[in-house]
């Protein structure tokens, strides 16, 4: 092995700071079972963010890794233009099944960026064909994320991500996002008529001739400090963007599947995407895969005969690759077979109950906020006028330490802590990670 | 299953214009076995194509399955933000071992796409660490592919993928690349200096204080033509790099894992790129999985403490998925075991030679080119002045046609047709192959 007398490793991590790996290795990680992640050394760890929001059924479920074993035995892959195979179109059939009726074509992609670059194209590629190609700028929220490649990283309202490269990307438009913990408009969680809605529809009316389309997460802006927001934010944008022409693109890429008490946020709202974004639930956190699920209308705006160019070129080598699709279709079929939603309810409930009882006490926290199966903790330096702690401290990071140590791989977001684990956590386990989560807490804020 | 009168799937499909569907259905491949794909009536294909270039070592391969099988039992996923794991460390550690000493560190990613953009990303962000950031432009070859997000786009030089887009990604700077079989210079190939480079030279020279990398496929340009080029430009381009401080970034994504007929293309040019693309074959086509290749200077650049701000931020949630690497990691071992590189060099002179047999006297046979396992056959309407074809005749697309009808995935690009086929190919089934592809060839242009 080539060494480095510096830096532990030779491999550079995703969304880290390498240098932190001099005083906090890494786990060394063997096995997976349940919500349990496994070190080499055989310490056990809850699994509280689903490692990185895409285990839904456990760690090495057997289901899935039956469906994954089968399908390797008959096809692991094939290229997905010019042919099709049964996993692809079990898939295709059980997600169009599951949206509303508009949404009517799917298109496959291998991750979360590659899905929204795919829609972003889709929606100008669209309105070039039709004879409007002035329509080429997207709207995007504050503390919006949509992924880190440069399309995405142009609608990323995440400035930690988004910021550094603008001199490499083109200008969008970004929009004052709703913030119910830190109401631009003064208002209460659950008591306003997402007043804040206002900066959108100016935005929007304003620059209706040169957008797009714009993108949103809805119900929840997970990697923006997993800021919740109520539905009728999304009632008030579909109305809008129809009104304006302007394309509605739903990134459920963290959402979906369940994630918000719903199979899909947007049935919370009562209203349909032009462009749904999916991708980590869909293999229930087993392998990359991502689908971008849209309307006939934007599809027969690239049917043409051939000679005419106006095909939609978008292209990974992996697209629609059978063993990811295999474990996506396994993934539909227990959420049928076991009524995976209805089920879900009283585990996240009592999940949100056992976080209350323990932390709403707390003078450093500033919110619990819940979606679902989704609970995040915002912890503050003064609760009066929700005064945030120095980030230098990195509060939520030595959290975050301590709970490794103490057996919970519970991430923070800056100085949020978050609860995300997979669907089959049960009571017992519950309970386990929120003592790690307070004990955590209290070592190093008391 | 929703419906749609007009167009026979709900599926969308890659790099197709879906109303050819109507007249062309999509082939339903049910299994793989070695070179062929097997459709649901149980008619055979040899897959000539390598299902768009990433099957090394045949369809479902007794030690990749087995690789992949032994990994679910284990562990399919975890966050590689914070963790690491056994299949991971292999993989980095073997393509470390199989790479320049200059590269030493290695990110991962899902997707070719992920990884150029990753490269671009971090090439532009160490200018920015390092108080360049004036360095925010990219130069890139006419006819060059390096993926079709919006990063990627901006690089792409195969006017088909990216013109459409221009409105909704950054200017880089295009430079006319090498064409030996039109060369712009009036050289003959293999009988040159690499003149061509004369205008990558000024280009370079020109924009050096804007340009923070240029990005190239070296030897083959694939998606754009098959075009292949003298080792002898690579050299170039190396040294007037580093003279001028503009980061090579090598894109061996289709051409990596022995294709060229060396592990990776590099070699024949000994020269060692700033950042090296990897992807396609580096699962032996099994899963998607790419990484990034890069040198302790980049890598340093980004090192630091937390509160500086330099850490490199890209995280695809799949990065470094345990599945993908053990397959990845079983693909090295099978190099290292059955000698790959040298194994092939007597397959791939075969079918060289019978290639060149069948097709080097007809009329409309332009060149027969050859680099490794890929040989490139380009149809032309005459000879004489390398005259194209009509593209409203889509000769190179009823060829294809024809060659599925008889049992062949042997996919044109344009007027172009290739065999680029799974290493594991036999000595009987190159010959089958080629003669499906005379008899194509033949019932579409006598």
């Amino acid at each position: 092995m080539k060494t480095d007398s510096k830096c532990p490793t030779n491999i550079w991590h995703p969304c880290t700071q390498m240098k932190d790996l001099e005083a906090h290795p890494l786990l060394e990680i063997e096995r997976g079972e349940g919500v349990y992640l496994i070190d080499k050394n055989g310490k056990r760890y809850i699994d509280a963010v689903s490692s990185w929001w895409v285990n839904l059924f456990g760690h090495c479920n057997p289901k899935l890794t039956n469906a994954l074993k089968k399908q390797a035995d008959r096809l692991e892959h094939v290229i997905f233009a010019g042919a099709t195979h049964q996993p692809a179109e079990e898939v295709a059939e059980g997600l169009l099944a599951l949206t509303p009726p508009e949404l009517n074509k799917i298109f496959f992609a291998d991750n979360g960026s590659s899905a929204v670059e795919s829609a972003m194209k889709m929606s100008y590629g669209y309105r070039r064909n039709t004879g409007n190609a002035r329509k080429n700028r997207y709207a995007f929220l504050t503390d919006g994320y949509h992924g880190e490649t440069l399309g995405c990283l142009s609608v990323c309202g995440e400035t930690m991500y988004a910021d550094l490269y603008g001199d490499i990307m083109i200008d969008n438009i970004k929009v004052l996002g709703p913030d119910c913990f830190r109401c631009p408009c003064g208002k209460k969680r659950g008591a306003c008529s997402a007043d804040c809605f206002g900066f959108m529809e100016k935005a929007l009316r304003e620059n209706s001739e040169i957008l797009t389309a714009v993108l949103i997460e809805p119900l929840i802006q997970c990697a923006g400090g997993f800021k919740m927001f109520p539905p009728e934010y999304l009632v008030k944008l579909r109305s809008l963007t129809t009104e304006l022409d302007i394309h509605l693109i739903f990134d459920e890429i963290a959402v979906g599947f369940g994630r918000t008490g719903t199979m899909f946020a947007l049935e919370q709202a009562g209203v349909c995407p032009d462009m749904l974004c999916l991708s980590k639930g869909i293999t229930s956190g087993y392998l990359p895969l991502s689908a971008v699920l849209t309307t006939d209308e934007i599809f027969y705006g690239f049917y043409d005969d051939y000679s005419a160019g106006k095909a939609f070129l978008h292209s990974h080598s992996y697209t629609g690759n059978p063993l990811a699709c295999s474990v996506a279709a396994e993934t539909l079929r227990i959420f049928r077979e076991e009524n995976v939603i209805e089920t879900n309810k009283p585990k996240f409930a009592h999940m949100r109950k056992c976080i209350e009882d323990v932390f709403s006490g707390h003078p450093n926290v500033g919110e619990i906020r819940h979606t679902g199966f989704v609970t995040a903790v915002e912890l503050v330096r003064d609760r009066n006028g929700n005064v945030p702690f120095d980030s230098g401290l990195r509060t939520g990071f030595q959290i975050y330490r301590k709970a490794v140590e103490k057996g919970a791989l519970l991430r923070n977001l800056g100085d949020i802590i978050y609860f995300m684990p997979p669907y089959v956590i049960s009571r017992d386990e519950t309970e386990t990670l929120v003592s790690i989560a307070r004990e955590s807490v209290r070592e190093v804020l008391g």
